[in-house]
């Protein structure tokens, strides 16, 4: 009876949600969660934080903020972002509901109904939805070993420049492709987009989870290297290195643009989460951070080898998969025409999820391919789990 | 260089934004913030309820939730709606990040560019901010002492039927208006709306806040007593009887609406905070609530009284004002051409601020009122702020 938007006509209730359902049981064991395990969240840092915070600092953190974010928190995050070579001048600096609300904003900023986005293939879920809900074209453009391939972006850059109004990118242990940008990628993709009028949206939530600290340089933000008259819009997130669950990120920005943003967020929840970000600020500013990062690359460091190691062990021929160097993801890829939510039916049956490919594929078709999350599986579960799915994907291929 | 979208064109860098920041110099008797004073807030119960969460509660907190909400909190809010007499068979409850978040999402959700909302006239600033985000078009029907002009409404819903979508309402202890509906002209907004496919958003963020539990009864919602033909979205927030910086609100409305909106939540910021809702769950459900308001309720019942008082004393003829029962706001009017921006300049050079009438004002043209709030002003200096601000205006009449 009532009529709703074309927004929200072009949302659909996805299969995607249906398997999700499926693999939160938690007998289950689940690739399918892109989180950090509960075990490893700094419980201990938070009650010792919250202890020590002043009376009034209390009644600040239940306290409506301004929209741009907690001041304290803006200080301690631009000393943090600096020591990442990111530039601060004539930048603005947003906090977000997650990195999730900087991208839904920055649609809501640049996207009209029909306008067209470039995105890798595959690329993240939550950036499909928010592109999706503002009624965006997709751009998909595959994803190689070292990014992005430069050849065909240049040609769709080329091609529809006018309808273009943004190209995303996830360079850094890319959510589902767990690859990194190559430095040379990086320098290609930063000359093609000089002198054009797109924004990128650099997101960057697991930069700081490198397992080997020489890979540390290959986690410089291109913002870190571009020049100012490229308008990147740098996107983190609190969520993989303190805890999704306090929901917050931020996007770095030309001022111009930011303030853009911070108008569009008062209209959608006026400020983020006040007591998230007091004690956010407390981590940052207290020099929590580099010693929680240093107890969870190792863990993290550890799970992706552990999955790699049964990959190796269980997968028959013709089932490739990437060798993350950080992050949280390992991207299994089958042989052209295999489905992958045959496979992901076979395998919760007998007691193993993931994420099937077509959650991840930009206009939702390619399904021969999977999402497969170490970080949140006990250890010990790992190679059971790696055991299940590769034998439904033999099943699946004899059939 | 880079092109925003129509959205973003639609934004301005208001003149509200400028006058809000010159009202929140701490040496400024303010009474432009909407806010409750920092030190009502709950700070020993946060602290006890934060000091006994378990060890994996104190996980859970930390990590992501499901995009409705906290399961736990969802049964407590449920527990209290029901408490509260709204109806929950057929109804879904969707957690969001303030009222704020709410109405954003439901605009998303109903609102073509062009499409049309009925407010009341004045109206909530941060729905109509909402509202413009998603370029609807407004219908202002003026506000009553006893509720919404029901013979205007009638009028502009006959008059404009095809283009209406939602009609936007705030019936107890109204922001910035201060007036409660009468149980009369709710029957009446019930009534007219009986068989018409447009959604009521009934917005309730200071319900709870009645000065006189002879006026309980009154701040019965509309949705508890409508019968169920009628899609009422019933919104209400923790802003206001717990703290605003957790940045929790809700939505109950019939479960296809919820639907709709959970997907639209899903992609602008996944879920809310996690910590927030834990400790909203165990202030809900260890009773904390009743208490608190039990203590809040004479508290702003005195700080209303003492400006009722200043205003009496210090007010010129021809200035009138609302008499609130509740809530935080009492809405000044000058005669019609004074000018509320005059009167603000006058004002915040001795020292007290307000926000200017236009603010409110859905076309944001009649500028010859005022909000007032009492509810962040310490006791002692009501009075004084009172008499500024009589001074500014006894001044800009005499111009």
């Amino acid at each position: 009876m009532v009529e709703y938007s074309s927004n929200a006509r072009n949302m659909r209730s996805s299969e995607i949600r249906r398997l999700m359902k499926l693999a939160s049981d938690p007998s289950v064991i689940s690739f399918a969660g892109g989180m950090p395990a509960n075990d490893l969240f700094p419980i201990e840092i938070v009650d010792e934080i919250y202890n020590n915070l002043s009376k009034s600092v209390k009644q600040a953190a239940l306290q409506y903020g301004p929209t741009y974010g907690y001041p304290p928190l803006i200080d301690s995050l631009k000393e943090y972002l600096r020591s990442r070579g990111l530039p601060l001048e004539g930048q603005s600096l947003l906090i977000t509901a997650g990195a999730q609300q900087a991208i839904n904003i920055l649609t809501k900023v640049f996207i009209d109904p029909g306008d067209r986005v470039i995105t890798e293939s595959p690329a993240f879920i939550g950036a499909l939805a928010a592109f999706n809900s503002y009624r965006a074209n997709l751009s998909a453009i595959p994803l190689e070993d070292d990014g992005i391939n430069i050849d065909l972006l240049e040609k769709e850059l080329d091609a529809r420049s006018p309808q273009i109004k943004m190209v995303y990118l996830s360079p850094y242990f890319h959510n589902p492709a767990g690859i990194i940008y190559s430095e040379q990628r990086k320098k290609e993709v930063l000359e093609m987009l000089s002198g054009r009028p797109h924004v990128l949206l650099e997101d960057d939530p697991y930069g700081e989870l490198y397992f080997d600290e020489a890979d540390k340089p290959l986690t410089r933000p291109m913002k870190a290297i571009a020049d100012a008259s490229i308008p990147i819009c740098y996107i983190g997130s609190f969520a993989k290195i303190f805890g999704p669950g306090l929901r917050l990120g931020w996007l770095l920005g030309p001022e111009s643009i930011v303030e853009k943003c911070e108008m569009a967020k008062q209209s959608m929840d006026a400020c983020s989460a006040t007591l998230s970000q007091v004690l956010t600020h407390e981590y940052l500013s207290g020099g929590k951070l580099a010693p929680y990062l240093s107890r969870l690359r190792p863990v993290y460091a550890r799970r992706a080898r552990l999955m790699l190691d049964a990959l190796e062990r269980c997968m028959p021929d013709g089932i490739t998969w990437t060798r993350p160097r950080g992050g949280f993801y390992v991207w299994l890829s089958m042989p052209s025409g295999a489905d992958a939510t045959e496979v992901f039916n076979r395998s919760i049956a007998r007691g193993a999820a993931f994420v099937i490919g077509s959650a991840f594929d930009p206009h939702g078709v390619n399904n021969n391919s999977m999402r497969l999350a170490f970080s949140f599986t006990p250890e010990e579960k790992i190679g059971k789990g790696i055991e299940i799915i590769a034998d439904a994907i033999k099943e699946t291929m004899q059939d």
